[in-house]
């Protein structure tokens, strides 16, 4: 029976499950902490026997870290470009009626678990362009080029780790508790992050706040518009650039400044109906095979 | 009597005591670890007394974090440009024949504490010429520009601080626990820091780890070689420029090796010495007023 199948978007802390019908409407979902750093080594076919129980014993596709050295089995990276076809032609078995989704890799370099399936069914669902440059914003941001569809090349910063880092464990840190929001402090931060020397406009954070040029609590936002500025700069965004941008409301409006201040166009892309519609287009390419 | 006078070199973890003469020659010096923070406020006066007990009951000139707000007494920056002239007429007395040395300030956003004796005392000695640019590695890089024997403009990146927090709080930390040297990797980091993305080039060790791209064992020395080149182009070193460093010999083989890939030409100048000429510099220009 494969009218139905389970979807699930596992990451290394939180994990998204779908019921999708064969159309890849969502019938059912939930969310949860069953990450694959709480699940652990042999404890993923238990999960996935729950979730079976839970909403019916349909096929499995579950895409993300679960398929990395730290989840349930370790599945080999697919190099770009690639699109739903290589992607769905290399899914990995891991039990009866269950595959993991394989990561993709940029030869130069870089490596994703689980972005690739928003990626591409962005584009399927018709919410951004066969050609088009994507960004999903984290803690680890992706920038990817897409190519008549497939994933074509893409790059990832630290942005978001970085910021954390800087907050809970840096020099900064006492001076990192301040807001974080798109307004004059984030935009001054964006601006100044034009000079490449990160580094030290980073230190300068802490300079500014000692010597009374900017109020302590500006200080947050302005670290914040100098690494999501870098970030931005970094992916090559300039005038008249178009960035699809998959993101929650509040890195989607702290990515849309910064992208408007290199003179880009930010447009916002729902990133769970980006999952939706591109492991239903994965799944419909495996089902009937 | 001020035939002799006791300069110390009071950090944030560690202090440098030196018994000095007239002429500025070290009769007698040792190092500890009671840095600002292990005395902590309020112990700073039984500290002098100690260390006179044990050396003589000289005058006492101090300088570092304990001018800070965490150490003896908050001492106000000075803004540069700043001179031993300008310095040494605005020591702090703290108690009686005990002064702290004030820290200097760059309008344009930036501190320092304790190195600007060294600045000083490196032209006052010969040991780097009257305009010149000097950089201090190390967690916060200090990156000088001396004109006419003074310090002109300065900046700081935290390149030591930023490789500190990766090796132990990223998600890179698992990669960074190789030797750190110069060689083909660091050099090969340092070359890539000509990208500004400086993010992405950070999340790219990982990755390069991941892909087999580069030996795990390698990724130490490129991500400080990535860190350490974006510092020395960040501060505009180019072809033909000179830079006095001030460096242990670690960071300076590190800095050294940096330096010559961006054109340019390193000089090695002794820290201690330094210090010792600049507070000699200070002291005689207070000593008889």
């Amino acid at each position: 029976m494969n009218d139905r199948f389970l979807a699930i978007d596992w990451g290394t802390t939180n994990r998204r499950v779908y019921l999708l019908d064969r159309a890849g409407s969502v019938l059912e979902t939930f969310r949860d902490d069953r990450g694959v750093l709480a699940v652990g080594p042999g404890g993923f076919a238990d999960e996935v026997a729950a979730i079976r129980a839970r909403m019916g014993d349909w096929p499995v596709v579950a895409a993300g870290m679960v398929g990395s050295q730290r989840g349930w089995a370790l599945v080999p990276y697919l190099p770009c470009p690639a699109g739903a076809d290589q992607i769905a032609g290399a899914l990995h078995e891991v039990a009866p009626r269950t595959w993991i989704v394989p990561g993709l890799s940029d030869p130069r370099g870089d490596v994703m678990r689980g972005e690739e399936v928003q990626l591409l069914g962005a584009v399927h669902a018709g919410l951004a362009p066969a050609d088009a440059l994507l960004c999903q914003p984290g803690t680890h941001c992706k920038w990817a080029r897409m190519a008549d569809g497939a994933v074509a090349s893409f790059s990832t910063s630290m942005t978001g780790e970085m910021f954390a880092l800087l907050k809970q464990h840096s020099l900064l840190a006492e001076f990192l508790g301040g807001p974080v929001a798109d307004g004059p402090a984030f935009r001054a931060g964006a601006a100044a992050s034009a000079d490449p020397a990160l580094l030290t406009a980073l230190f300068g954070v802490r300079a500014a706040a000692l010597l009374g040029l900017r109020a302590v609590e500006d200080s947050a936002a302005h670290a914040s518009g100098l690494l999501i500025g870098s970030d931005v700069r970094g992916a090559g965004v300039a005038a008249g650039s178009d960035v699809f941008l998959l993101a929650d409301p509040m890195l989607g409006a702290l990515y849309t400044a910064a992208i408007a201040q290199c003179g880009g166009r930010a447009h916002l892309v729902d990133s769970h109906a980006a999952f939706v519609a591109g492991i239903a287009q994965i799944w419909s390419l495996v089902r009937d095979r």
